[in-house]
């Protein structure tokens, strides 16, 4: 984002978190003490090149997730992927819901090589994969009661886009109880603006915003 | 279902019948205007000889269950199937949750022949098929969203078992918005009797019995 | 339930049994760390003579939920209570739903006495009372989130009717990852053999029955 | 806001709205054939000085709402209110959830005055006063089960805040399959920017923004 507008949202976040500290907001909800790692459509149609849905920044993003899979494992840290994908993209029973009224979900066919997780990242063939049809990660799948019966009570957030399906799959994280914690560096989007603007809101209302060291170091303490 | 117990059970169902119609219960759903087929765990290990969960009955549901597909398929009516499959049988981040506590979900490995659809009554590629780790087809799945975007307001529900997955189903059917109509001759179960009490349960509260004859009119006069 | 209708259901039950064991069925899934106790539809118009709802059984049922109150409260488990009521009972907007097609729900005005909790087992202010509008106490409420949110993992269940409220609660409560455990004596419905056979159904397949003593003893033992 | 940074803001949209516009984003969803009008937390601790959660802008917020409620009553369209309030702020056993470990829901008590609907825009006994406990007017009632029972399309949404509510409530209607208008003048929040960037997120990829006058022209040309 070129300095004017950092500058300028800088301007607006410093009053705004003035404001909320003085009212009580933007507390820490912090770690607990069983994480799951939620890798939020890191598929081939947002990481790679000339697609609809392509986003910014996948030589951090990526290395990243990379790291986090790595202290996951090693510790046996549950981790989840998603990918947004539709059986039947074309006739009047398609399973696309109202979304394609608003956004081109019809690029997202199911069994497509777009729709597969990135294989940088693979998932292992234990780790679950969640097809989802809409922007949160909790909507119309199973991962509430997934990581609930496993005992998980913290989620470490990353993937695209930022202003989508990582912010509504946090804010359902928080509502259906689980700690929401959003590493900086490993989520992205495809418009300026739309990453700073929702780690604002998420970390003054929803989930803590924190640097991947800081997780990092989190999930290697963690005792499985 | 021997005689003597079939005469003891229709006994109890008379007297209650009593007194729900002295109650103002047991009220007819009735049809709607677009209805949807939902088949509830039609796949090998229930339908086919040897597993654990192998039903009885399959002589007369999988013949009626055909004919209930191509009444769907030539009125363009949807069809969803479900089956009940786990990624993780082994690990302590299984997705198989509590239900194993209860009963053989070891059994139901995604991606083995034992959870695909019995290809005697296979889905079309444009069909829907949802894979549940649950009793109910709604319970962290996309049927609730899918079937209210296209529109649907009565589910034609067929498969097993019924005192558990298809009745679960049909109480959050009913809760969901939508009608549910039990087709008689297509549901089933392993053990003696659950049909029976299941069904009448079913009828006094949440859904309407329906012969197949019936279902099979109201599908096909049905406007597409 | 006469005598004989018993002893046909009893030699039904059997039969089953010995399949569900042979099948791996009927296992025991038990009581967790943190349970919460859990009253379905307790108001006056299911425990009081003279309603639409009136059930059976409350000279039983009643006093052993107080003996479950007292336990509850002396340990410091968490209490929640549901009601079944509707804002609007005659508008084309009522909040009734589909219910009302199959069932009375028309008699269950919110604000009336009707469906206020029986004032022999009186919430107390800080206790939950869900005002519900299906059969589950999970659906449409805030139930499994607050459930998740102060760690309960164990959820006693008491009231009426088994057949529908009880029943479905069970059925949402495992799906969501909670031990569902329900009272034997203090379970009720208004029609004969319901009890019974939903009984056999849930402890088959999605919760463990014991008798109260039993449960009073799990109770008293737990660590706050 | 100041000029400055509107200014700011505006660029940032632009550029970002040439993206979208290139990508097949941004699409418009429309209005449906029966809506509801749904005011998110205009209770007094929202819309009046003096409380950590008090909001800007009520002078047009309020007149606004009134307008609509007008409109909505003359037609018959279903009005819906929400609040958000706890039973239990004090004991372990609290319904505030995780997100007392971000903003001041201590403040809000389920009984006060301050959780009460502003009474300038007070509901009729027969509208539906929804009490939820997390962000979105979805999460843990039965806002969907009962906007689909009564075969409602279209959600107009008003009221606060712009940045948790409001936002999360439109992401859940388009998820559950309904159509999200937003109406421009009657969404508020207590913080710089957030009004504004949020419904630059909403109207790219959730539901349609919509000036108050186009949205009263659709309400007065709704057939009941």
């Amino acid at each position: 984002m070129p300095d004017e507008f950092q500058e300028a949202l800088d301007k607006i976040f410093t009053a705004d978190s003035e404001l909320y500290a003085s009212r009580g907001f933007a507390r820490r909800i912090g770690y607990g003490k069983k994480p799951a790692l939620i890798n939020i459509d890191l598929a081939n149609a947002w990481t790679r090149e000339g697609h609809a849905f392509t986003c910014d920044g996948m030589d951090v993003i990526i290395p990243g997730v990379q790291k986090l899979l790595d202290a996951a494992r090693a510790k046996g840290i549950p981790v989840v992927y998603t990918t947004t994908a539709y059986t039947d993209t074309e006739s009047p029973n398609s399973d696309m819901g109202l979304w394609k009224e608003k956004i081109p979900v019809e690029e997202l066919k199911a069994g497509t090589e777009a729709v597969e997780i990135d294989d940088r990242i693979a998932p292992l063939p234990t780790e679950q994969v969640i097809v989802k049809k809409k922007a949160s990660a909790f909507h119309g799948t199973n991962l509430s009661s997934y990581l609930n019966s496993i005992g998980v009570d913290t989620v470490i957030v990353t993937g695209v886009t930022m202003c989508a399906c990582v912010r509504h799959t946090v804010e359902d994280a928080i509502a259906e109880g689980f700690r929401p914690i959003v590493v900086r560096e490993c989520v992205g989007d495809r418009i300026r603006g739309a990453v700073e603007w929702n780690l604002f809101d998420i970390d003054a209302k929803f989930g803590d915003v924190e640097p991947l060291d800081n997780v990092l170091d989190y999930m290697r303490r963690n005792e499985p």
